[in-house]
């Protein structure tokens, strides 16, 4: 696969373009373009622009509905519990957080749950939002199962990000991760490779270890058994329930609490959404003290961390979110690589809308 | 190493006692009794009663503060900050996790974070008393630093434990887990059992993997490098820098939030006790919806996890806080184990304060 080079400022505009004519306002389209980017910036090639043709698609067959707006269930002055109405997950997302964000600055806590949401890329966008307002952020999803619980054979979680970000100097805390070994979208880039799956990720029809992505990716949709591993690996010798406690956790957040669907029941190929659900929190941590205190605290144990003893072989000890703003200030400067199926799929679109995509991209290698 | 089974209610009386000779009120001797026996009603030894001559030992060296009382450092409608004036953890905690639970009785939610503690026992124990008033309840703690970061070879982060139990039929949801791959405690059976350890658990001083328990239990008090692998093993392959972000949010909860000390400085050896910050958080989840539909979809969620699919050769799937029930029923009915070192420390304890254990105990068997 090879890689071009495109400029940020280039692919927003044309994006924000598509988004318009997939019939969603500009400034909607700016927000899911904002989502898809940051994603890429942050070098999480996965849930970035590579998804735009997937969410035509689900647009397309009424998984997401452009025109709907979420519904406020229930309020209080800390909560509220959102129905997603089948509308477009970074759209009902950015509203959800913006809610919780606005619940701590006069709460000190906010925290929304929503239901009846569909995909709504990554969960440490919306963390980061909370933490860009001097807030800490919690963000997390469900998604169709993949996950097998400890002992079990069959996917009943879903690969279920959890995302938590707090203000710190030079690097801000942003933790983005899945509670399975490994996300659905690595065992898809080993697939590409037809290279086997490093051992302890993935589990075959029977809940055996397997190392082949095919079981995972033709087995696990058409609910034939197995599927990805908890964070913690299969059995408990070295964990394994805790990943699956982890993945638990985010449907209780997300689903239980919202009244929505879980894991074993998000579908991809509805009419009326997907039943995915989210949970964000934003937490103002100045109700615990001085808060320049705390994020000085906070930043001088960050570096502690980044420069402790580092094991003989390695080069670096990284802290949650440091690759990220490295990732994002090369990216910014040298543009963003796409790969060539991805920028293909893009301009295939441009022509059906009758975008040229040449006025747009002007490739920079 | 043989096991004798002790009833109950007799090791309650006893305990009670020896802790109002180790100075402390009735009551709050009931409290730390409680705390460390329902460890081990729920088969987890390591923090159980095991732990009386130990926290004796503390008691004597001026680490743990009898008498002190918590004093709250800042307060608002739905948070607390406590200092915990290095008392005992097991009577500050108890009390932090009850300020959480009114505040979230009355604004919702609850969130108190706690400095300068002690060693408190099993989170899971302050989660409960959440999930026993039909509340979510969350519960963390830092610790001395044992776990090692992705790359790194030095401890800098707590084992970590976090704690999350919400209400549910027939088994409650009760999870409480390091964030590390296993416990020190763990490596510590290990050691005695004069057995290696599995891979994949802990580094030695040059921050590779080893199989020696005495890498851990001889290197990290001396600060000689290596320490306990965070869930998801070392390196990043299997995610291990999921599991050593989770002990970071830990330490951001317990140690940051409240303006105590992380981990690293967190110590055993000191004069005004350890430094230990611990967080606790209470929801009313009724503020999402109505409390019976949440309860009754989790419960049937559980019960789907239990009755999917297992894996070849697998006996049983498990939801967290199950085998906890299945331990206590068993345990309260039959005794509790209590093996023959620590019967004997206990009788020994029990003699210097002129308590004939006798009149307490009379073995099962």
């Amino acid at each position: 696969m090879t890689y071009t080079k495109v400029k940020y400022e280039e692919l927003k505009k044309m994006c924000d373009l598509v988004f318009e004519k997939f019939g969603f306002h500009l400034e909607d389209s700016e927000t899911i373009t904002d989502v898809l980017l940051l994603s890429d910036l942050f070098g999480i090639e996965s849930h970035g622009i590579q998804r735009l043709v997937k969410y035509y698609t689900e647009i397309k067959s009424g998984l997401i509905n452009v025109k709907s707006e979420p519904k406020i269930v229930k309020e209080t002055p800390v909560s509220v519990t959102l129905d997603g109405q089948a509308g477009m997950g970074q759209l009902i997302a950015k509203k959800a957080m913006n809610m919780a964000i606005e619940k701590a600055k006069t709460s000190g806590i906010g925290m929304v749950t929503v239901r009846n949401s569909n995909h709504y890329g990554i969960a440490g966008y919306y963390a980061r939002m909370a933490e860009q307002k001097g807030l800490m952020g919690i963000s997390m999803t469900n998604s169709p199962a993949v996950i097998v619980p400890t002992f079990g054979k069959e996917a009943m979680l879903g690969t279920n990000p959890i995302a938590i970000a707090m203000p710190a100097e030079p690097y801000p805390f942003l933790m983005d991760m899945a509670t399975s070994v490994v996300t659905r979208g690595k065992v898809e880039v080993y697939n590409k490779r037809q290279e086997p799956l490093p051992k302890g990720w993935a589990l075959n029809a029977n809940g055996e270890d397997t190392t082949d992505p095919k079981d995972i990716l033709y087995n696990v949709p058409r609910h034939l058994g197995g599927g990805i591993v908890p964070l913690g690996g299969s059995g408990e010798l070295t964990g394994g329930h805790k990943g699956y406690g982890f993945a638990l956790v985010v449907e209780m957040f997300t689903a239980i609490l919202s009244g929505g669907l879980t894991g074993n029941y998000v579908h991809l190929d509805g009419k009326d959404g997907s039943g995915t659900c989210h949970y964000f929190c934003a937490v103002d941590y100045g109700m615990f003290g001085d808060k320049k205190s705390i994020e000085n605290s906070f930043s001088k144990y960050l570096d502690e961390l980044r420069n402790s003893k580092k094991a003989k072989g390695a080069v670096k000890i990284y802290t949650h979110g440091q690759k990220e703003v490295e990732a994002y200030n090369d990216k910014m400067k040298n543009g963003i690589p796409m790969n060539d199926s991805t920028l293909k799929e893009i301009y295939d679109i441009c022509k059906y809308f009758d975008i040229d995509p040449k006025k747009y991209i002007s490739k920079i290698e």
